[in-house]
């Protein structure tokens, strides 16, 4: 079945819908009795009433003398009750209230005097007892139906002699794993084979929700194979999500698989990623309720879109746990953003509270690129008939970290270096709970960043070709109105990148024509020296093959070359060395941080320039190698 | 040792020297390494790298052809190129990339004609091809270190071939119960039992601060079983809870024993509940590291406040979670809150957001009543050097619900009667994550709380002595200035509840000279009623004993008399049956709504009144019993 047989129904549409169908084949919540001690974050299935009261007898609520109150009536401070030791009797807190006797007065108030007891005040019926039911009386209502149980609601029910709960069950939801391309995760997996984590992030996300997921093995890629296991599934689950290979073609097995054990209810929905997912249910011999089905595109972030908008709002039903509407947070979009008129889109966006504003910087919209999960703070919800936004406009985000978490995150952006990284790590073990978001989009980038307000600061190697110093130039360039501080971080060596041993005899810049080449993204400090390099050696670019081939980072460089896919790169020794290649090296730059004036007095900030003086900070940096140290931390310009 | 001996050091300050002697004594978290699938939710030990990238090679972006894009240079709309099939191989989404090709051209570009495939654009190197380490790079830094780690972070790390992380070892907490009267939770308590129940509320605090309990058998009160069981404990877990009995007096063998075996830090803070704390710490044999060991006190409410005060941050040091602030609201204290200068005071209250203002209700202080937290929306931290707060003035609530939750909770306060919880329990049902909260303060209380702003409806059932009307003249009373809904719910059977097979043979209100009553308090409709029935049955109060003697709601009456305390009592029908009594009927009453005008047209009332005119409301009070309903959800009075 191709494509265009897609539907394209509105999220909310496709939500009411299925539900409905749902709801129709009698999906319903089951429930079980379990131990009240084991009712930690499950939900009540029915009200839940106090079995006895608490306190369950009439309980002395101090140290001291239980007696019958009318024997102190008329005691005042001149004229005290004088009582004998057998008007009373000694109790303490919790003890029961002695029969006869209807108060208790502090052990403070009683004064021993020649044998006697005297009192200069009278008692009044029923002080200092906690009568029967003053907490909870029998009968009470404790909690209401459909109530998440909280440590604290625990208490009252045991107080008040409940020990069993009645609560819904937690539904098992089966994830089936297919794609004749998929294995389990491995560090050595072979070319075209693809890692299968999708069935970890859904059993997290199930987990979360208060679900019990249930991973079945891979299945080929085989409408029989696919068609039985997903039978199994139905009869041993509340619900099942079937993922499909990653390709757009093999979703179509889901689907047909389905149909045959079930019934499809819709298929293509009107958000992006996530379009192709099926929307079915089956019955299951015997049962009068139905097992949802649904199939969720391969790609992980398609998945996790799916799982988040379709399958969650659905689990309402069966956990009858409201999730509630996740924090949302107004921000200043960083660029322009198109959407398509055709599709309600979630694109992933970082997020920063910068210069007094929240800004949110959308992340690749690339629906394999699962490190953007990582990367991401929240997510930006484009309403179907907008066709998105221009740079400063106001969107809203649905958060996924904590708007406290994203208050205090150091936003870096800039060239990329793993010392980010690593200072993000050292602050993060001496300042707990502190957070760090570098994002590497090459060093005018990160000069833009900080201008456009996006980022607190940026790492930048840019070489001037006219003067031959380094930064300073583009800093005065870019920030004629000043507002910032460059300081001085670290020098580094940039050399070529090689397979070990050499094969190509590489010496310097000259010797690359001919060969292939990977190069870094325009406007990254790598790629200005590599251009002058060019200019200096007197190399015509289009000589050098891959002169246009793209990477973003030192070690995408160093990958696509350890891979035999280019035979030399420009980059750093750090990157080398992680892949085992030759190094050989050719210039010393300066690396150094280009930090907005209003962020430069903050806690975090103060914070990295601790640690990059640090004696912790070199050390790292001998590890990684190539790197030297004079003034870290210095002011190289306050302009 | 009496109490003269504790300390009253401040909180802050008590937790920073804990602390401080903690991390001099070597306390700190321990790791362990685990299967990345199996870290959900745990905190990761150290940064985390990729080992491979992500993609792992070069993979086909799109269905289509790879081809090495040199053989499409050329092509345009008007000139296309001609490929022949040895020229390109056909592939799917995911392949490798071919030995030879650069690039992918996605079927629909691809026209084939007489056995020829033309191509009317240039493919541009690497297009449509997922370069190695686009997603991830081997060496990436995919977390740093003390991440919580979430589905989205599980995904790339199986991505990037990370099959264990090594995580903070989630600590193990014991629990030591002691106490002579202490017994496991039961439903036959006898008296002068007391539940041990606080080791379940510590459970589930410390689960979701993400430790292991440990609960050990409860000890009883003896220096050298406790000392025994301390050594036991401390020897078996990562940090140790002593909770003592109930009464003060016998904290303090918590704190001999734990001399015993270790040293104590402090013993007296100054929080009002949770005063009598025990800091402390042991050594373990073999270890250079700490054990803390916390004597809780033994009233829960005190237990619960200083788990949270003073063992929750400790517990940062262990688990390297931040707990971050708990989220807070502003809010108007509805009546005077007095505080003793000496205590920081930690006082639960009750929020609403009633008239368009949030609102603060505190609710009972006792260190005993455990129901207190269920009812609690937040607690209101009173500062030590504070001598409280005049009604009307602002004060922080840390909050215990979400505040979305407590905006859309339907407030009622006033006269006590079984059917507002199965009214609540009903909208629960019908209407998921929809909230009540009703708190038992008598007609006259619900009246003022109105009037107040605290509430947005009351129940009342209020006596006109002199024209035998109704709440209407109670109304036009206290609300001249109008702004209030008066709606009909039931007619409810009063009576006198007495013990099963009435021994006293009482038949009526005369009966009751003499004999042992059980009252309601001032200002309960209840009261207003038995006040009147003495009146008009010509009796002098003080002819009744325990007349004074006062109960907040029906059950806790019927309680007291089912426990034989009291030989009668005013109150419902449905009260008498839960405790097996008799009823004698004496009058029947009208039980009304009050509902702020402001609040009327809310969805919250409306759905109420959907309820109180729904059959399955009318089942439930059929089966409570002694209602009668007329015309449910009508206006009486539209003041």
């Amino acid at each position: 079945m191709p494509f265009a047989f897609l539907t394209n129904t509105a999220l909310d549409e496709a939500i009411q819908k299925y539900q409905d169908v749902l709801i129709g084949h009698g999906l319903r919540y089951r429930t079980e009795i379990i131990d009240t001690q084991n009712t930690l974050n499950r939900v009540s299935a029915h009200a839940v009433y106090a079995r006895i009261s608490a306190p369950h007898y009439n309980a002395c609520g101090m140290d001291g003398i239980a007696l019958d109150s009318k024997k102190t009536f008329g005691a005042t401070e001149t004229t005290p009750v004088k009582l004998g030791a057998s008007d009373f009797l000694w109790v303490d807190t919790g003890d029961p209230l002695p029969v006869g006797c209807d108060a208790v007065v502090m052990v403070e108030d009683v004064v021993e005097a020649d044998g006697w007891y005297l009192l200069y005040s009278a008692a009044v019926p029923w002080q200092n007892v906690r009568q029967i039911g003053e907490d909870i009386s029998a009968g009470d209502m404790i909690i209401p139906s459909f109530t998440v149980i909280t440590p604290a609601s625990m208490a009252p029910m045991l107080a008040a002699g409940v020990l069993q709960v009645e609560v819904v069950k937690r539904p098992v939801i089966g994830i089936l794993p297919t794609g004749d391309e998929m294995v389990l995760p491995t560090e050595k997996p072979r070319e075209g084979d693809i890692i299968e984590f999708n069935s970890s992030i859904f059993s997290g996300m199930l987990t979360e929700w208060g679900c019990i997921p249930k991973v079945y093995p891979i299945v080929k890629d085989d409408l029989v194979l696919i068609q039985e296991a997903l039978a199994v599934a139905i009869g041993e689950c509340d619900g099942v999500i079937i993922n499909a290979g990653s390709s757009a073609g093999r979703a179509d097995y889901a689907k047909e698989a389905i149909q045959k054990v079930g019934e499809v209810v819709l298929h293509g929905i009107a958000i992006k990623p996530g379009k192709p997912a099926v929307l079915a249910f089956a019955m299951r011999e015997g049962l009068p309720c139905c097992v949802p089905v649904v199939g969720v595109p391969g790609y992980p972030v398609s998945g996790i879109i799916v799982m988040d908008a379709i399958f969650k709002p659905l689990l309402e039903k069966l956990t009858y746990r409201t999730f509630g509407k996740a924090e949302t947070i107004e921000a200043v979009v960083s660029r322009r953003l198109t959407s398509s008129l055709k599709y309600r889109e979630f694109i992933r966006a970082r997020l920063g509270w910068v210069g007094g504003k929240m800004v949110a910087v959308p992340l690749n919209r690339g629906a394999g690129v699962v490190s953007s999960f990582v990367k991401a703070d929240g997510i930006i919800d484009v309403p179907q008939n907008v066709e998105g936004y221009e740079a400063g406009e106001k969107v809203t985000v649905r958060l996924t970290h904590s708007s406290e978490e994203i208050r205090r995150m150091l936003v870096i952006s800039g060239s990329h270096d793993p010392l980010l990284d690593e200072v993000a790590d050292i602050m993060r073990r001496e300042y707990p709970g502190s957070m760090v978001a570098s994002s590497h989009v090459g060093s005018m980038g990160g000069i833009m960043a900080v201008k456009r307000g996006e980022a607190h600061l940026g790492g930048v190697h840019l070489l001037d070709e006219t003067s031959g110093v380094y930064n300073i130039p583009y800093v005065k360039k870019y920030f004629p109105e000043g507002g910032v501080v460059l300081m001085e971080c670290v020098g580094r060596v940039q050399g070529l990148m090689v397979p070990a041993g050499n094969p190509r005899g590489i010496k310097g810049f000259r010797d690359l024509i001919g060969l292939d080449y990977v190069n870094r993204q325009k406007g990254s400090g790598t790629r200005v020296l590599c251009d002058y390099l060019s200019k200096q050696n007197g190399i015509d670019p289009s000589l050098i093959n891959g002169y246009e081939r793209e990477e973003f980072t030192h070690t995408a460089v160093a990958a696509a070359i350890a891979a035999g896919t280019a035979d030399a790169g420009l980059g750093i020794l750090a990157a080398a060395k992680i892949y085992g290649l030759d190094f050989i090296p050719i210039a010393e730059e300066e690396y150094d941080l280009l930090i907005a004036g209003d962020a430069y007095e903050t806690e975090a900030v103060n914070r990295l320039i601790i640690i990059i003086k640090s004696e912790e900070f070199a050390q790292r940096l001998q590890r990684l190698g190539g790197y030297t140290l004079k003034n870290p931390g210095s002011v190289k310009l306050w302009n």
